[in-house]
């Protein structure tokens, strides 16, 4: 598949969702980073943008792709607010995932029927104002304090609908056949069958 | 509201529902850890039980749940397959998560109508082949690698059918109002309102 433009573009018919991250505290942050990058890829955005983050994490995911199959991608980027505001230019709208905002189940209609691009802002720690200012979209999982890896995987879970739980990811080298027990894993290259201990050798990807 | 028993128990009525973490690799999992108790707090499940972790994660919970309600307990244990073991006899059932198992959303609806109490494994790193065979259900979110924080509230999302999400916490100091930007927090004891940066002051709450 092409490797599409980094920012949306109006004559496009796909609806592109990317997740920017901001704020990274360095290595004691890079398993939540990594979960952060998966989480995106699995439930459907087509890319992630970061800030500040080691180059390993990229790398990592880039691993998962070539084993997992899509085209999810990692662009680590300096300036989290030039990219959010070149994303509005281009037409795309911005959601941004706080404790604070309206419930995810009162708007995610409203947003499932937003044909535009949809960018969803993360943060790693405190979000400055202006992620609030921003936003379209001020989104809720819950208003409890958790965790920004669930909140994006709701909030993706709901903007799919829940179909992405059961989408194939193309050009992988394998694919799991869902079991009641144990682990069944199907080279997609080359059709032979494994089974057993095929982990994919990633620690955050026992799931 | 009084300390229930640890383990289920089968003349109580509402059905219990606990995580068990498997594995904690020391410092550099710390933030994970505490996703991982954070979202089992806020997606509804009464206490999380976590092996080797470092007391500050128990700490950082129990100060979420001063400030934000609810009675959620952290569980520090030694032996997890101890723990499996007592639950299961005291009539509990096993649910574990992994990339491997079955589609959660072809067993939500079995699971759901399954009265028992619930013990949730999740793993922290390639989880021993005992938690296969111990589960009565082995669930997958997505047959994709991502993350246990995700996939865990994706399944109590799923239990409980996305009610979680609009659960209002006995017992805290503050609540919550839902809105479209910025911070509005209420003060449930002293009736008092407050606006602006109310913060919980955990790094981990940004959502």
């Amino acid at each position: 598949m092409m490797r599409e433009n980094r920012m949306p573009s109006k004559t496009k018919k796909k609806k592109i969702i990317a997740v920017l991250r901001i704020g990274h505290r360095l290595v004691r942050d890079d398993r939540v980073t990594t979960h952060a990058a998966l989480v995106s890829r699995a439930f459907g955005a087509d890319r992630i943008f970061m800030t500040g983050i080691d180059q390993s994490v990229k790398e990592t995911v880039a691993a998962v792709g070539r084993r997992w199959g899509g085209d999810f991608s990692v662009e680590i980027i300096d300036d989290w607010k030039a990219v959010a505001r070149a994303w509005k230019k281009s037409g795309g709208k911005i959601a941004h995932l706080t404790m604070y905002g309206l419930n995810v189940d009162d708007i995610a209609d409203k947003m499932r029927d937003d044909g535009s691009d949809l960018l969803i802002i993360i943060g790693a720690e405190k979000v400055p104002r202006e992620a609030y200012e921003m936003a379209d979209y001020n989104v809720s999982v819950g208003s409890q304090p958790h965790s920004e890896i669930a909140a994006l995987a709701i909030l993706l879970d709901r903007l799919h609908g829940g179909r992405q739980l059961k989408k194939e990811f193309a050009g992988g080298r394998m694919k799991v056949v869902p079991t009641e027990r144990g682990k069944k894993v199907v080279a997609t290259v080359s059709a032979s069958e494994e089974e057993g201990e095929n982990d994919d050798g990633d620690s955050s990807s026992n799931l």
